[in-house]
Order: structure tokens, then C-alpha cells, then sequence
């Protein structure tokens, strides 16, 4: 029996670009230990006392049906935050609790796609970004950025292509190049999207790891509140990966389209989880730099030990738990360094090619290890990239 | 900013059913009590011992990225279940773990749906049915069971419209009407899929509220494995509503592609909650019995009123938490009685024109309250049509 046309294609054929990744998983089960700098994931778990407050939740009985939008005081807390950390005005109509920030991807493409239409995508990318488009019947198309620009996209090159498309989806701070969008590439790309009657699709998980300057939400531009729906989690600012909570925020109506979305796609989320977010965003600032504070001071090492060196390159890393690095004076492909890599020093990194075209001939290192053994696999690494580069 | 017409017609247009349930709901937010029996809900919390099962894994550190497709020991638990309940030799490859049952009929249709592709289902249906294949892009064709048939669908009625189809959802144990599909029904809703090469999505949620007869999943029929996806979740039998867990269970190529459709559309199932399913699973059928006993002791209990009356008729139940009644003999429609209903007596019950067109002339009792109010609820009612069918 066939399979729809839809799912037989999500993966678009060809790599996925988890060869590395895998071949690691498979050598740490066979015994052999593998520094992994693969994984956007903090070495930490969620907080006790966060997971304290569910089980107090679900034991207090909320553990039934929860309200579908999400709870009430949660979308208000969200709502809160967001218009404290944007500017935007921002109530509880304009959010919609979901199952994950991935889920809160799909649905904000199936509210703006029908079938068949073109939704717009920055190169490098993170990995799921593609066939999520597809899954929702989208005719995903990618616009490169340019290590040359340190990766911020240029408006000229999304208004090449955006006649007819219907939205266009960005994430900043970037996964995987660690990349902030400037103030000028985002109204840039809101103009784009205001000119070309594009929805904008911000995918903002990762606002709370800023190292430099500032994050910017494009929702707070001017003419965008109506045009951008905002992708944002638990997972990264919370370290709450596994509970799979996140949000959408957009326009009121659009909310109500989301809202039944949900109903008819999944029901909502567990109410102990929405519970736990609640208890977990009332921590307040400090908590999320607190969470935030070990990649912080694992970049400053990283830096330091770069700048040691001159044969591997860094593109500018202000923000996210990544940093995406050229290592192609050494001649070799991203793919090919990460191989070699992994055979010599049992250490992984992402190959740039695993997100795009763009960003081949780089790495993507994620700082989600110990301090101490992240700085000897920096050393190793870049003493690596010197020998294979004959320098 | 225009929404996609996916999303924006999910609902269908007119009314969504729900009328008598929202006017309850305000009645009860304005401080007059009402007996609902409208909610497809167990009447008890989640059991403590789940619960903290679920915390012990919380905290023993499952909160990062769960296993995408299920984890292991999950998977296994439910293949077991699967292969002793339905005799169909069921392994882990053919186990998609989701997050909840409305998840997995989505998903499921998604897998065999390509936008436009016409997908059927029987009217009375669960009220998201439509909605789902609105959302998977498909389009609905409803198929009529008749009262008369005691709302088991004829398979010439099906095979009517069959050609070209893709896919037919069914649900025995049946939500609404508490109809279990008989092993004919099932034999020839599995003829007219061998023929017309359609996919069965077979919604089995209530397999473990059998009052009468056996429930049959028709993946046990002959060449059905092959073409059959299986909806289950732990919400009915386990009480579990909550906590969003689900699976299909389908041939190991489709479970692969629903693998790649959960990477791309929610990225899996907390840990914590899995560990629990399984925990969970693991209590047994004894366990399984408990939950669904008040649901057969109200049974009986309405049938011993029932029995005492001759206005109201009752469609045989041999499963599930509902009745559906035949209040005809009043001259009122369904929505009509319960609206009545409703006004004089402060019971809340579902019209059966909430669930389509079939059940016109009915109403569905859902038999999760306490069972001296149920009973008493039961007593009014029939004394309530008694009088308004003038008798």
C-alpha cells in the first residue's frame, strides 16, 4: 500500500546530514567514548523544583482534558513576557500554547500555506526546517546567506524570489550559526515581506542566549504585528526540552484559526506541563540567564582558544548555544573534517552541509558540554584543522 | 493578512454542534448547578501511582529529547498489548508513539492523504473527524449508518462511494453512539477496502469498554495488516486523558514514514509521560477493568430505567462510555430536546446532530457523573420525554 505523496517526501531524498551524528551514536554504543558537540541540548536537566510544581499539578488533578489555547494564566504569562521583552503589545488572544516549538513550526506554515504554495526559508538552516514545509504541503524554497555577510540574509536576495510565495521563515538567533540578525537585515526583510504580502514565520527559541547586542524581535517593526507569527518554547530558554511545550503568538484571528487547529490535530497540552511552564516562567529573569549562563562563558573560552590560532575562522557568534566554524583552509569539506575528526580525536562535530549549501566548508560545534572538556576538544580541533591544512 | 483556506475552513462553516454543551458550561460559570452528561471523560484523576511514577522519571533525568518514535521499552509494552489483544503478531517497527489519540488520527491521515484526496468517514462520527481531514488537506465524504441498523454502516453504502477514495475511518467501540462493530460489519468494511485499495484508519481508543460481544480490530482480518493504521491511546482505558499519549500502529514503512512526520511536525512525546504509559501498561488488564468498570456499572444501571419506560429507545451499547438515545417519540429533534432538557432540568446532554447527520432525533449520554446523580439524571429524563411526547 502507498503512502501519501506528502509523507514519502518529507525527507526531500538525498542525505539527511546525520551520517556524523549517527556514526558517533554508533561508536559510543560499541564501547567507545565520543566527545559530542552534536547535540542542542543542555548538559543540564530541568530544574527539581519545576518539575516539583507539575507533579504537585498532576497530583492536584489536572490531569484531565486541559483548556486546548492553553491555560489561561499561562497564555497571560506568556503574553506578559512577550510584550516585555519586545515592546509589542501582546494579550492573552494572541497566543496559542502548543506541544513543542516544533510543533508550533508546523502549525504556523499550515496557517499560512495551502497546498502547493511556496514558503521561503533561510540557508543554513535548522535541519527539520525543510521537511517541515514539505509536511505541510509546502513547496519549501531556500535562500542562501553568505559566510561573507557572516550569514545575515540579504533583502535583495529574499525579494528575488518572494513574487507569488506566501511566507518566509526566520530564526534568529540562528541554529545553527550562532548568528544575530542585525537591526538593518531585519527591517530589510520586513520590508521585503510588507512589499511582497509575505507572512513572516519568526522562529525566536533561542532570545534568551544573547552574548552580544541585542535581540530583536521583527514582530516589533513597524507594520509587522499583523504579518508575523512568533515561534517560541520552554525547551531552550528553560531547559525544558522534554516537556515539549511552546507557543505561536500572532494576530488575534489568526489565533482562533490556530486554536482549532489544534483541536482537530492534537488537543492541546498536558495540563501538569502547561502547569509546570507557568511555575517555570514565574522564576523570572534570572532563572532564564542562569540557563542561559553556561554557553556564555563556554563561547569566551572558545574564543580564546581561536584566537590562538588563524586556520580556523568563527563566524560571528552573538548569540544561541552554537558557534559555526570555517575550517575550510584545511581543503576539506565540513562533512569530510567531521569524519576525520571523529576518526582521529573521537570528537563530533555537525558538518556544515547538514544545514544547507551555505554553509559548506564549516562545522557547527554545539557548547553543550563541561567546560573543561569542551576547551581540550576546541584545542584538539583546531590543532587538527593546523595539521590537515599543512600550515 | 489572509489565512490558508486549510486552516480557515477546518471548522466547515455552521454550527459546530457544541451549542448545549457552551449554554451548560455558562449556566454552571453563572452558579446554577448542572448534571453534565456531555464530556467523554472519566469522573476520576489519573491514578497517584502513574503519577508518581511519572514524576520518579522526571526526576531520575528523562527531560531532555525523548526517543522520536517511542522509546523502546514503550513501543515494546504496546506491541505486546497489541499482539495479545488482537492476535495480530505486532512488533515494535510497527508502533508510532504520539502525543495522544487526536494526534495519531491526524497523523495517520496525513500518511495516506495527499491534499485533495477524498477521505471517508461514518456519520455519527466523533466530533473532530471531519475537522482532521479538513486539516490533513483531504476531503471529507461522510457515509450514513442508519438507526434502523442499530448505526452498524453498511458496506454497500461504503463501496458506493469507494472508488477513487483514499482512506475510511472507522471506530468501534463507537464515539458517539456505543455501537461495537460486529465481526459482518467489520468483514465487509474490510471487502470493500481490499477492493477499492483503500487505506482503514481504525480508531480504537474505547478496545477496552466492551460491555457485550468482543471488540475486533479488523487488522485482524484477512490482507488488512497491510492496509490498516490503528489509532490507540492510553486516555480511555488508563484514565489518562491528560497526559496527550497515543500510537498508531501500521506496517513498518508507513511507521517509518510517521517517524519522519513526528521528526518534522512535534518532535515526540515528553520521556517522563512515556515512562509513565508504560508504567502504566504494565498494572495489566486488572487495571484496565477498574477503569472501565463505572462504565458498565451505569450501563446497567440505565438500562433497569430504560426498561421501565417505553418512550425513549435505546441503541443497543455494547461499548464505550456513551448512549445514544432515540428521543423521537417526543417530536423534537435532538438539539431541540436538549435544549429543553437543559432548561427544565439543568442536564446537559449532546444532541445527535452533533455528531452528524445519522443521529438526527437522538441524544448521547455521556455516563461519567457519579452513578446516584446518573441515575436520578436518567429518571428525569425519561420522565421529561414521557411528558413531552404527550404519552
Amino acid at each position: 500500500m502507498q503512502a501519501s505523496k506528502r509523507i514519502s517526501t518529507i525527507l526531500g531524498g538525498g542525505s539527511d546530514g546525520w551520517e556524523v551524528f549517527m556514526r558517533a551514536r554508533e561508536m559510543i554504543t560499541e564501547g567507545t567514548p565520543v566527545t559530542e558537540l552534536t547535540i542542542g541540548e543542555h548538559d543540564i536537566r530541568t530544574a527539581a523544583p519545576i518539575l516539583q510544581d507539575m507533579h504537585r499539578a498532576a497530583l492536584g488533578g489536572h490531569t484531565g482534558y486541559a483548556s486546548i489555547p492553553g491555560i489561561t494564566a499561562l497564555r497571560d504569562a506568556i503574553a506578559k513576557r512577550v510584550t516585555e521583552r519586545t515592546g509589542v503589545p501582546t494579550k492573552r488572544e494572541n497566543v496559542m500554547v502548543t506541544p513543542g516549538g516544533q510543533s508550533a513550526l508546523f502549525a504556523a506554515h499550515t496557517a499560512v500555506i495551502d497546498p502547493g504554495d511556496t514558503a521561503l526559508y533561510i540557508d543554513p538552516y535548522y535541519a527539520t526546517y525543510p521537511g517541515t514545509l514539505r509536511g505541510a504541503s509546502a513547496e519549501p524554497l531556500a535562500i542562501k546567506a553568505h559566510a561573507s555577510d557572516a550569514f545575515q540574509p540579504r533583502a535583495a536576495d529574499i525579494a528575488a524570489v518572494a513574487k507569488g510565495a506566501k511566507s518566509l521563515l526566520v530564526n534568529s538567533p540562528n541554529n545553527p550559526t550562532g548568528v544575530v540578525y542585525s537591526r538593518e537585515t531585519l527591517e530589510g526583510i520586513a520590508d521585503v515581506c510588507k512589499e511582497h504580502d509575505l507572512w513572516l514565520i519568526s522562529d525566536e527559541v533561542y532570545d534568551t542566549q544573547i552574548w552580544e547586542g541585542e535581540h530583536i524581535s521583527p514582530r516589533a517593526l513597524e507594520g509587522m504585528a499583523e504579518r508575523t507569527l512568533v515561534v517560541g518554547s520552554m525547551s531552550k530558554s528553560h531547559a525544558m526540552t522534554g516537556s515539549r511545550i511552546g507557543w505561536v503568538i500572532g494576530p488575534e484571528e489568526m489565533v482562533e484559526h490556530l486554536i482549532n487547529l489544534a483541536t482537530h490535530t492534537n488537543y492541546g497540552v498536558a495540563g501538569f506541563i502547561q502547569d509546570a511552564a507557568l511555575f517555570a516562567l514565574e522564576l523570572g529573569e534570572d532563572f532564564e540567564t542562569e540557563i542561559a549562563e553556561p554557553f556564555r562563558r563556554r563561547r569566551d573560552l572558545a574564543q580564546t582558544v581561536l584566537a590562538g590560532q588563524n586556520v580556523v575562522g568563527v563566524v560571528p557568534n552573538a548569540g544561541a548555544m552554537y558557534m559555526m566554524l570555517d575550517i575550510s583552509a584545511t581543503g576539506m569539506s565540513g562533512q569530510e573534517f567531521a569524519f576525520a575528526l571523529l576518526d582521529a580525536h573521537h570528537i563530533a562535530v555537525m558538518p556544515g552541509e547538514s544545514f544547507g549549501k551555505a554553509a559548506a566548508g564549516h562545522i557547527r560545534v554545539a557548547m553543550t558540554i563541561e567546560d573543561t572538556a569542551f576547551v581540550q576538544a576546541m584545542h584538539q580541533l583546531c590543532d587538527f584543522a593546523k595539521e590537515k591544512s599543512g600550515r
